[in-house]
């Protein structure tokens, strides 16, 4: 794990592990006429804020902790989710690190008239846990993976992480 | 069933039936301060704006159509809601009348720095299927309940309906 | 009073009374597009929030001291409001209680293009008074009531709060 | 009347006059920590927003139908609004043109703890009726003053009228 | 120069001063539905608190201090804003006086089918610095201007403050 | 180009070429306490909303069209944006594909009290352009580069491009 490169082992068995199910955060909502474009399209800012928000809620219950956002890797919106429709996001806990985590979460939009589903976007977020005496990052608990799905997403979420690292270097666009 | 006063049973079987779980709706939130009073506890009005989105999704996935909220039970707050703790509501179909839903909301608020949650409130709200044509109410399934819990929530439905039947007579103040 | 049989009668004369005029209240919206559903009607919980903001003032204004929101009695939505609608709310306390104070709400909207006003909904709802510095219940003024009418809610106040009392002791739905 | 050198008397007898008292508007608010600055004061913008709210309500009574905002006057923020306070703005409409009119507010600040009330800002708007078919302006009923602050009012708004009518001319700044 | 009245001229050379530049400030907004009236335009109350949030970003960055609104000169709507356009906003510092400045905003919206620009208002606001720890006016930079167009604009807020010290004795409407 | 494989170049010689200065979009804000987390600081949500807004405006105004976001690069956020700080974003579209535009977003903060300016993240994000009559993908024109920067911006987004189109055929996260 990246994190014992830094810090020795020991320090982590203070924290009791926790299951994924433990982070699992669901959030719905009517998407509202106020909420749409033009084209009567949800806005695609609006779904970010909605991932961030279901992300971080993931994130404060693996890790008893404030929370800040410290990336968004790449994203794309394959369906449009309109006005009336039902909007539902669903995030876990993919894998702990020292003192960060990586959360996936799942977009549906869904029709209140005919009930289908629509897989809008996946998005993988960063978040680290602060602490809310000194604002320092502090140590989350290890995750603990039960299902082959589980540890699967532990698996590639240490790979997601090897290609954020590389990133990180940008500077502006100038 | 209070609908079979007003129309023979057959109208009703058109549509199949529906289990409880088909409505089930989540809805959850970081507390922000700026939803706070100045005591630094989420409103009493914000509170119930919330109750009645997660209720009327539960009245949309039950009978996927547009829904317009008919009345509200009384509820109390028991514990406030405070800024920087997630609130989370649960709500489920009730019971399925003619052209309404009883739908059932529980509220719940939990420290993210502990993980602690508390019950907020409960809430009881009607329903009622608007066709989006005609404007009008229209039909909506009968509701299969499987467990006990879902038997006797099926059941207190009812009584409830009496006692809000009882109320409707009220005008305004004066 | 109800508040006599827990605390002796002279704890209440050190704050004078106050009529129900000085807790009138009264608040005006014009209905924006954006706080209403697909079917062009504003939000039952939106309503529950002005409702939640008029009542308060109105306890407020009688109390002069922070309040919570207790409890919401029964209410049913008569007619709805429409976009471009002005919804206007008018509140009074009903009844003083020792640290709490029934407040009564009655809803209109009004088309801006006729004038016409319609009657939405009738509400009541128990406010607590809160002393800023110690965050804990404190004494409210006693009502002074001077018009039939007012006496009238007066009355009916006691009534609906033994209601209130009954319903109370009612835990999560399950 | 101004409104009279362009257009015949008699159009205007179309339209039965109005009291001023048909018009009067009133808005209150409780003030969030959300709609202030780092000083804890209402933000200037927001205030204007309301004003905004509550003189297009009285144009709209006036009239009977749809109003844009045509100017507002000179105005200044004699004394901040804070975090917890009540915001109190009433608001008539004080001459009515051939299809605009001017509307008088006047905004308060109260606070919950004292009851002490502070005025804040006196704002004059002028708004045009819109015919809701065509989107031009349309006729408004002619305005009937019946107190001398009501007389005193009207004469002034013709004043301010033609004082806005002299800078009706400007460009942009440059 | 009016602050020289009252403060010896010395009191000023503390700060340096800072050129018109350095106060520029723009804002732009994609007009959503959820701001527009029933007739699609963007509310006029909705235009000045832009107006409101662009001009004290001037005035923050001549001062580099926190500001309160003091005053907003009369201004007029032009051209209406609607729904799916841009609306972009200019201001910059005009007249630095003792402890408070003289804004200048234009408004424009912009057509995003075709580009087209049209002028909507220009606002001249008065802002004071505060001092963030003792809440007290403090004293702001002297302005350099440099082009004809800055000069032409220094000059003019000089009059217009003479104009605004006139209105300020009005009390209430009454 | 990119676009030149699936489409004959003559179809894009309909559009004239526009420069990068025409897309060149500014958007910003004053941070207030309602939309930052208990600590403090802007929530990461927003952040992507307002880069949502100021990206899309700039696709607006090279496309002259309705635009919808179709992708979000990976992004981090470096420094955090506090309470009381102006959020500022600068954007322009550096390449133009047959229907599709990348568009780079550069955020600072910049503290009011001492000016001082801090990057927070960059942004690169890819919209289409709709047309507004028939809901499909539209042509844009050319984009035509005039700086060394510009022109390298110009070629590092096709590179951008073919990663994403590599992330593209990602499905849910199971």
């Amino acid at each position: 794990m990246a994190a014992r490169k830094r810090k020795p082992a020991q320090a982590l068995t203070h924290l009791a592990g926790k299951p994924v199910a433990a982070s699992r955060s669901e959030l719905a909502e009517i998407v509202l006429p106020a909420e749409t474009n033009p084209l009567g399209n949800l806005l695609g800012g609006r779904v970010m804020h909605l991932v961030d928000i279901v992300a971080a809620m993931a994130a404060h219950r693996h890790s008893n902790s404030y929370v800040a956002t410290v990336s968004v890797d790449y994203l794309d919106f394959r369906n449009p989710v309109r006005a009336g429709e039902i909007i539902n996001l669903k995030a876990q806990v993919n894998r702990a690190f020292r003192t960060s985590m990586e959360v996936g979460v799942d977009v549906f939009s869904e029709s209140v008239l005919t009930g289908q589903r629509r897989h809008t976007t996946t998005a993988y977020l960063t978040y680290v846990a602060i602490d809310e005496h000194t604002g320092q990052p502090r140590l989350v608990p290890p995750l603990i993976c039960k299902t082959p799905q589980e540890k699967r997403r532990y698996r590639e979420a240490l790979k997601r992480r090897e290609i954020r690292l590389r990133h990180r270097s940008r500077g502006s666009q100038d």
